[in-house]
């Protein structure tokens, strides 16, 4: 969790900026002012990223690009970038053209208005529209089915020989067992396992597209600007309650739900308090905390405290703002 | 000193800011990406800044420019802010303004390229060119005379009597003194006092003009990118060494050399040392020190260290990185 505060930063939180890590890739859902030094802060420092999707083109989620493709500059990067946002991606990216000036390294800017934004290495991005006062994308980290589980026993019992021939099965190759008969991956593989799925709302008001791709989803990544005292003010400016976006992820179903996008004004007690009363796998990370996706099978995901505060003030901040995991069942 | 970082942030020190507060004002000199955030992590919060002086318009300069007038607007500031600079800042401004939207408050933007840019309160600022890769300036803030200290002494010998007349005689009136005789303030005031000055150079190399207004300076404000070794770089990129600020500041005799813009690849006590070599008045602040600067007759600049650490890895920073003051005559 890279940057958590919504609108305006504040000593503790960063604009919006969350850093997926998967594999050996490294990818960034919105670049609020700031970003990079807080990648540097965070003890990652600046990370070589492949892919920024942005969720809505309000400076708070964008405002650390330009600053970021300067420093990669600066320090020779070759290395591919490509940044995903909604319509008005590339004509923002051309107005900021004198600010970011030449950039030494392949940019491929990206426009979406919904879908599959990207695919491979056993995933996919999908993109949906979200209900936000600009256009305004939610995103969704689909992984593909995975092999299911080996059984060792079954393959045994079919008289297959330990060692090269168990790899070749777990492969998806026939191989030869008791008296040469062919053995057959599935005889010895339980069924596909489901991969993870880690959605991202970015700033939006409730709405069905997001219910829809979060359904079952293991981590939502959901925005909670306003308390519900506030719900009339998070209609006019087109977000969400902690209570909306806990009712959604009841809804849904999810393993994991993550609060951030917290503004000043209200206390993340007060937001857990809320958004507990509806769903009980709550996370409401500070900056630098991390979120930890295994497999389904491996266990449930798993907020890991950042080791150290993050200001001058911390002592004081930390003490204001636990970070608070709310899950009886984790 | 709210950013100190040359070019890149690093964990402890972010990109090119300094505030001066002065009386009730607040100004500030550069503005680089986050600096918002350092002014709420510095405990001063959004400070409603009344001028914002460029040195030069490159992105660690100016990029926290937008997010904070953002950030202003939010709060429905009213009070109006002068962003001056170099040739380019209205074209700049104007090619940000898809990124800015609406500045509900009074925007003024004024070019220099040299001489008086601001007078009033006892004080004017000045603005000279320096030598960077682009239009660059230098700015000092240069306070007017004041008068003599009051001389309690011979305001009695001339019969004057203590109380009302005493103050009247410290605002420049002429009073009744023994036998009714005028008493006028010239006999009682000692000689006019010299006010502050403190000079800002920006990112520049070694320059005439620089040197010109920084004579007798209270306190200067120098880039030091480089070290000596790196002497070359400096001149291909157009910045100053450690070595090359010191000599100057010593050629200038000013009260205190204050180094920053400082490179992550130098080592602050090499800096220091360098540095040290030419000219004995230094301070190399962190980021969140403050330069306390009393009138002449009160004492020399100090240095105050902020008083907590700054990041999650402030520890190791602060080890890396002392705050370094070297003045054997402080």
């Amino acid at each position: 969790m890279v940057g958590t505060a919504a609108s305006v930063p504040t000593a503790a939180r960063g604009t919006s900026a969350t850093m997926i890590a998967r594999g050996g890739r490294r990818w960034l859902v919105d670049c609020g002012e700031g970003t990079q030094r807080q990648l540097m802060r965070s003890g990652l420092g600046l990370v070589d990223l492949d892919l920024v999707l942005l969720t809505h083109l309000h400076g708070d989620h964008y405002l650390g690009l330009p600053g970021l493709l300067k420093s990669y500059g600066l320090r020779d990067r070759e290395r591919p970038l490509t940044v995903i946002g909604p319509r008005g991606l590339t004509a923002l990216m051309t107005a900021l053209r004198p600010v970011i000036g030449r950039v030494p390294f392949p940019l491929a800017l990206q426009e979406s208005d919904g879908g599959t934004v990207w695919a491979g290495e056993g995933a996919r991005i999908e993109a949906v529209p979200t209900r936000h006062s600009v256009a305004s994308l939610g995103y969704a980290l689909v992984e593909d089915l995975r092999p299911g589980a080996f059984d060792p026993a079954a393959a045994r019992a079919l008289g297959v020989e330990e060692g090269p021939l168990w790899g070749r099965l777990q492969r998806g190759e026939s191989v030869p067992g008791a008296g040469g008969a062919i053995v057959r991956p599935d005889q010895v593989m339980g069924p596909a396992r489901p991969g993870r799925t880690i959605v991202f709302s970015g700033d939006t008001e409730p709405c069905d597209s997001l219910l829809e791709i979060a359904r079952g989803a293991t981590v939502l990544i959901h925005e909670a600007t306003f308390l519900d005292e506030d719900r009339e003010r998070a209609r006019q400016t087109r977000h969400s309650t902690a209570r909306e976006a806990a009712a959604l992820a009841r809804e849904a179903d999810v393993g994991l739900l993550v609060l951030t996008h917290l503004s000043s004004r209200c206390m993340p007690r007060d937001v857990r308090a809320e958004a507990a009363a509806e769903f009980a796998r709550i996370a409401i990370p500070r900056d630098f905390d991390q979120i930890e996706v295994p497999f389904p099978e491996k266990g449930p995901p798993e907020l890991h405290p950042a080791r150290a505060p993050a200001g001058p003030r911390a002592a004081q901040a930390a003490a204001e703002e636990p970070a608070t995991v709310s899950a009886p069942d984790l």
